[in-house]
């Protein structure tokens, strides 16, 4: 398990009120099978992150969304927080990496309304997956099949609800992103 | 001006989190053209108000939603504010009298992400509105025509972006809440 991930480099992308566990919990579990990941943000310096309603830690950014390359990814996890998916998706930088890390066919981890952006993204017509409950109406009308389960795996796309499913979301992600590239697997 | 509204009532509904000026400017509005308004909420007793991510005032909650009655109301505002908006539209009950409310033609005014209950009520479907660009996606994938625009007005249904946009909103809403309601301007 410990090295499942190793030379594989995951990106994180979020803003300013980023729900801070759902960051930093799959954060943790990537790095502890072994990869490296980059906390990648629409802007420079530090991101706020929230513990619900309360303020949280300053997280650092690695990347700025403009330097970010799509193609240095081996998958991609998208944290929630109601402020954070709401600003996210209106950042067009952001948008597009997030459309070109889904035609790579790479691994994605979304909980809670990390979901807005790949909605904006167009990436979610077809799938079926999970969110935070007040985005299931979203979904629905982007085309999704939305289930209310702690975490789902489509296609390399897992989905989670809320802080809650963390224990269940963390080593999918985990086990997603060790299988790698759909594409890849089908030309295997 | 000051009387256009007098015997009219007009139901305000919001939750915790509403960003309190795209409540308390239109409320005053209304009240200025002689309307009597309600604060219906999801709970009773205060609701917390927001200054953008700052915490305003708790505002007093004249009728819960377990007792609100679509049909004493002459209009319905939505104010804005994204843990508001995030969070009515999970409210089952909220989402029913919204229904209804749109139901009987009543004239409706929205505000940044006050929409999101709109498309939790199916009630954007061939209409032509604005919101908080956030939405736009989402107004769009329910099957409404977003518009960028500080006010818009569609068969009484008023909406704007932002709170830059209240002096634009504000008076658009009591003009069409003083028009009444759609099916009684057909009929008459």
């Amino acid at each position: 398990m410990a090295d499942d991930l190793k030379g594989k480099r995951v990106a994180i992308l979020a803003t300013d009120g980023v729900e801070q566990i759902e960051l930093t919990a799959p954060r943790e579990a990537i790095e502890q099978a072994g990869a490296t990941t980059d906390l990648v943000a629409p802007h420079g310096g530090t991101i706020q992150g929230m513990n619900h309603r309360d303020k949280g830690d300053q997280l650092k950014v690695d990347v700025e969304i403009s330097k970010a390359r799509p193609e240095d990814y081996d998958a991609l996890a998208l944290p929630g927080g109601v402020v954070n998916g709401d600003h996210l998706r209106m950042d067009e930088r952001s948008v597009e990496f997030v459309k070109r890390i889904g035609s790579q066919g790479t691994p994605i981890g979304v909980i809670c309304h990390g979901g807005w952006i790949l909605i904006e993204a167009g990436l979610v017509r077809g799938k079926t997956l999970t969110s935070y409950p007040s985005l299931k109406t979203d979904m629905r009308n982007a085309g999704a099949t939305w289930v209310d389960e702690e975490v789902h795996v489509d296609h390399g796309l897992v989905s989670s609800r809320r802080p809650d499913d963390l224990q269940a979301f963390c080593p999918k992600l985990v086990e997603e992103i060790a299988e790698g590239r759909h594409e890849q697997k089908r030309a295997a």
